[in-house]
């Protein structure tokens, strides 16, 4: 088994990180935070100060971080440094041309060429490529246009804490991404992400993202162009056999909170055009759209390593 | 002055109706609901029952109908009957041949065509259709897709109640409305009352719509591709210019609340096509959505009968 370290901790990506690793039954981890954190307990181990110094000295084989980007930029290389892989959850390393930006189920085999960080996707990018991925294969994809529907957890812990201390008077519907005039920063995410992903540099993609007030859970309504036809018959057929895709007549953030699969409905002709399909996707941002991501790289990574360790 | 007629007087939309009818300084004006608000009295005017014998022999020259679909099949012949011009917020008249369907901007002159009835369309078609027209009457439209964030309030005063007495761990998005196994009724009416609003029989309109938990205010993504070619900072232009139209560089639902005019923003070429626009639009669904067109339509009707009551 290697050993891990968790860099973030404390945050509402770190949590779920902690309680899958559990699951996984790995037992030689140790946490990380900013100082504000160092010195708690959690889970009963230590939670030391995420600096520079102690993580080039851990020597962990797995570094997952769950902290910002800026934070990430500053530590990664220092983990990366003292023997780590790094698996980062933040934007900071997802566009560099040797960070492989992974989703398991789709372009898994690129972990392996990592060069000590391997980059997990944003939480909507994520869910998004499990649904696109096998249409693409079987219909070739022409163009991609969504709407996003994305929970307050995936700006972290604080911004959960604001949702619960607000009233339903002073719901709204917003994005809490740097705004360029023209598009949401996380618009153009979703769209360089996909392409990256998919490795289909010219794919045509449109993302208009907006904040709901949802605790956990994003959702997505999809419209989806291919080369060549597909009934939404055949994309059900497809989809359902597809790895972590699970058909539900209507997905909502509350039916997928807390499972491992993305729920993909709706699934009805795009009756504006040809080869046309709209649908909807929905995924948990802090499960499958970020900790069990990354866990589910660091499998890839230690299976792949597994048999070479054992020949030395 | 008409004398009005309010029926529904108790509901979301209702009390909404009766706000702007101050406003408009109306006085002349009964209010009606079920027997079960029956008998209470409400801005200290009684609240009569609304039965078919009560709104026939009311004699107002307006009646307003802000209740259900199958309340107003029932009520709304009787009312007319008895010499109101019934104008309805309900599904039950809109399509129907021989009733306009009135956004007053768009279509205002339809509503002298009536024949006793005139439809108020749904709330999410409203305010789209006050962003399309002016860009369809520049540019021509092509193909428009939807996808809306609609507030609880759309689906009245006990849905507001339930919204309230949920905790932010609650929340959800789906659709409170009928499933046909391919789309929500909400989704056929988004298509088939733009295209019968836009005398555009055969427009390619798609519409994915969720109920996010947000009180009052519609939100939607919209992409919409043109005949001609029309820039981000034309339509822009063309959309400053429109009546009830405000540019709001994010439009939100907060932002829609209360006031009269439906904010557009977010445009921004669809760079997935040519011609091709992406927009987002915001708008209060009890005003402009429901009472305010109900009461526009009315002030069209008015204005236009009165030179003819003056000359006899």
């Amino acid at each position: 088994m290697p050993s891990v370290g968790v860099v973030g901790a404390t945050g509402a990506v770190g949590g779920v990180l902690r309680s899958i690793l559990r699951e996984r039954g790995l037992d030689d981890v140790r946490y990380f935070a900013s100082s504000r954190s160092a010195g708690s307990v959690l889970d009963g181990l230590p939670v030391e100060e995420a600096t520079a110094e102690s993580l080039e000295a851990a020597g962990v084989d797995i570094a997952f971080f769950a902290v910002g980007a800026s934070a990430s930029r500053k530590l990664v290389p220092h983990a990366v440094r003292g023997g780590a892989v790094a698996i980062d959850k933040s934007s900071a390393w997802r566009m560099e041309a040797d960070v492989p930006l992974v989703v398991p189920e789709v372009n898994g085999a690129r972990a392996a060429e990592h060069q000590g960080v391997v980059a997990v996707p944003n939480c909507s990018t994520i869910q998004l490529v499990c649904a696109l991925k096998p249409l693409h294969d079987a219909a070739g994809l022409r163009r991609v246009r969504i709407a996003t529907y994305q929970s307050v957890s995936g700006a972290g812990a604080a911004a959960i804490e604001r949702l619960r201390a607000e009233t339903v008077d002073d719901h709204d519907l917003r994005g809490d991404w740097d705004f360029d005039g023209e598009e949401f920063e996380e618009d153009a995410k979703s769209r360089e992400e996909t392409r990256k992903i998919l490795e289909l540099p010219d794919l045509p993609v449109q993302a208009t993202c907006v904040r709901v007030p949802v605790l956990v859970g994003h959702l997505e309504a999809v419209w989806l162009e291919t080369e060549s036809p597909l009934s939404p018959e055949e994309a059900r057929e497809i989809l359902s056999a597809a790895p972590s895709v699970r058909i539900e007549e209507i997905p909502s953030p509350a039916k997928a909170a807390g499972i491992d699969e993305v729920l993909v409905g709706r699934i009805r002709r795009d009756s504006t055009v040809d080869n046309g399909l709209a649908l909807t996707v929905a995924g948990d941002n802090l499960r499958k759209g970020a900790a069990l991501n990354a866990v589910q790289i660091a499998e890839l990574l230690f299976e792949r390593a597994a048999p070479a360790h054992a020949a030395a």
